[in-house]
């Protein structure tokens, strides 16, 4: 974690209400309470685990007010009303000195055309790309090599981090995060057979991303047609998942790793996607519902629905038909009884 | 879209044999029928929505010439010959403008191996890497950040976007369009194992695109072991595909998202393979098979054939298979039925 | 492949014991037997290929000593003990005079921090940011616009290829190949769903790359949550695939392309996944464990077991229960048959 803390400054941070023990290693880990060594911090998340404290080789230990123990040499215990809330703030104070908001500016090396806004309290980092008419709003953080593409724009407060792309029109709300190496607003995938050969359909459109939206890194989202491609508020994507162009993304859904929405798609507020999930295009996820990993959507989704399987069909069914499957050997030598008979 | 027309200069655009009803705002965007609000323009693709003009809130609709009806105030009628290709005329127009061919000349900042032979008429962005003996043909434009590897060549009227790499003796033919983070040339997959370790296999092969390829973001295409991968003219791949070693894919092809061809595989011409769909190594799809959304293909498919599922079967006998899965519930009561007879 | 050998420089590379034939050609690619042509060289591995020599087109083969037959006209045979070995050995010197190691030094353009280390054997091509408090180990090369963050550690002899991301406190041991692309380090993906919303959990964690680990192009690696995500010595990882934080990677495991491991699970030694298989979160992949492509695995996997389908099962129970399904269109009937009785 490249930090260090002493068991007073972690019972500082987390606001202790008492503390047991005494040691001179200073923190510079946290792990669960089976794994944790010399110098790491734990912590009793949950009282089902309690058993697992006389063991931990933690160094600290974040304990909820009625644990009774005592700590071993060398070992602080820390007693807090609860233990979670108590290690968030720890890493929150952590990330913030890991990753301190650089200071505004434009580094040197950064090439920003001269049509371009930049808010005074912008932060662009080395050897990144701006053209002309975009502009990038008050508090963003570009990290490296950003490239934000003519009359695109960033809103405020924004992390932008290595290598992502946003190409031109496109537009990112405010305290957007985008990990390395997404992509916003690459052409959509349109093709018209004329002749024998793929004509391109042109791509006119552009990718609005919400406030408060994450995406995983490479993960790449195509501009509409026509008209926007729509990632709504709050919602998480994570790495290497794949946004066809005039797809609708509602606000706070969850997306997981490698999901995959074909074109002109709509997924309402809510919706949850396991990892690998298919959606086919042309198609509505209603408000809530949700999809397994590896599913494969081809119809539309009703309402607070759980699917599961290809093609995706109502969860528990999908898991009765599995166990049902497994039986099939079975039935087939029953079905020979029978005919025998 | 960042453009706005007159009514009057879309008619002019689109050739329009005729006009009725007048607007005073210009047009900022195109809508399907029934999303179009002031200011956008839609049309009338396909008869069978004829009924949903009059309630349409665009200002300006593309009609054919037998549809029978009057504007709102405020809201211009444009009849013409065919309202599809009419609306293609107005986007590439559109598209032109939004992106315009950038002038010819290499950006200071990029960096240029004394070797490297570029074109004088090719357009090198920003921030560009260019490597010894590799060669950029007329016309091609390298949008910034992009990196052409030793003895790499670009030929004519390439587009290739942000941060896309190119490495080296990899080669791209002409007209060839590469989206953001484009990698092709990455090494194949190949190691042997031995003395259980896996040693790398050398991977001295390269990449060969035809003209008229179009590849998606963050896309992955590795050299050959030795010889070339290849990728046949016309071919469309979307984003994040993953085309491994030695795989030959045919012209005209059309690749969705997240598809996967495993090494030295044979993508015959006209191949359509939906999206998430993973191919096996070594095997081959004949001229103009298809496969479904996150279908696994294991052998040879032959010419026209349709498959779906994993592992892919015929299309037909994949959906049948799926619907009596779903009777199972139902034959495992029939049989227990039987049983107690 | 951008070289030329004489077929007596060839002899001299691969050690040959007899020569047989001459050709005034050189060698400038290499291809199967059936595949080679004029100015190839090719090669007899397998002794069941042993009637496709006598019609290959290349003009070097590479046989072993017990082979009969005589070159054609302009056809040499190089005699060696094992001509699979022969080649490995061919290839080798290719690829050493493909890409041989650039020499040390930084580039001028690259943007290297005051607190950075950089190794001065090291190379640092064009365009690469070093931020403050990394160090690059001696003999590593990163090629181009490579980005290391800050406190980020690159060990020795490591090869970090075009545009690779390896964020801050993230760590690659010894002779680690990073392809194009890579994000090492990217946040977790965890939130907290507060009051309809889901709130970022901080991601303090890092990532940790040991000795001889190959990456393929554009695959992404979450930093932990906290602690470490790890990848363990000599594990190779083909491109786009997506390992999730707190995932602990053994040593010596093949992971095909498009792979996706959710958070906290642990992946042992030598454990092989086929491509676009998907691993649920905090499970355990054992020992020597294989999947097939396109698997879903949701539970732990004993040592050693082969597992296929989604949800995954074992690999023959798997197989047998896909023959049966297809072979339920029948047995319907004959439960019909039964009952009609």
């Amino acid at each position: 974690m490249q930090v260090a803390y002493t068991p007073a400054e972690i019972a500082a941070i987390v606001g202790a209400s008492r503390t047991a023990g005494s040691a001179k290693l200073k923190i510079r880990d946290i792990a669960s309470l089976t794994a944790a060594r010399a110098g790491d911090l734990s912590f009793l998340g949950n009282a089902k685990y309690k058993s697992q404290v006389p063991a931990s080789g933690a160094t600290v230990l974040l304990l909820p007010p009625d644990y009774s123990g005592e700590p071993k040499p060398g070992q602080v215990f820390l007693y807090v009303e609860n233990p979670s809330v108590a290690l968030a703030k720890l890493c929150a104070r952590i990330e913030q000195s890991l990753w301190p908001k650089p200071p505004a500016g434009i580094h040197p090396s950064a090439v920003v055309a001269p049509k371009a806004k930049i808010d005074a309290t912008a932060h662009l980092g080395p050897l990144c790309v701006i053209e002309d008419g975009a502009h990038i709003g008050a508090g963003s953080v570009l990290q490296a090599s950003v490239f934000v593409g003519r009359d695109a724009r960033i809103g405020e407060d924004c992390w932008v981090m290595a290598g992502a792309v946003i190409t031109s029109t496109c537009s990112l709300a405010n305290r957007v995060r985008l990990q390395p190496g997404v992509v916003v607003g690459s052409d959509g995938f349109g093709y018209e057979f004329v002749r024998g050969r793929h004509e391109k359909i042109p791509q006119i459109g552009s990718v609005f991303i919400e406030d408060d939206v994450e995406i995983g890194a490479n993960s790449t989202l195509d501009r509409a047609r026509f008209s926007r491609t729509v990632v709504g508020e709050g919602t998480k994507i994570d790495n290497l998942a794949q946004i066809a162009h005039n797809v609708v993304i509602g606000k706070h859904c969850i997306l997981c790793a490698q999901v995959g929405i074909s074109g002109s798609t709509t997924i309402e507020d809510y919706v949850i996607l396991g990892g690998q999930v298919g959606v086919g295009g042309h198609i509505t996820l209603a408000k809530g519902s949700k999809a397994g990993g590896q599913a494969g959507i081809t119809r539309d989704i009703p309402a607070g629905a759980y699917v599961n399987g290809t093609p995706a069909i109502p969860f528990m069914l999908e898991r009765r038909l599995h166990l049902l499957q497994q039986r099939l050997p079975d039935l087939f030598k029953r079905v020979e009884a029978l005919e025998k008979k």
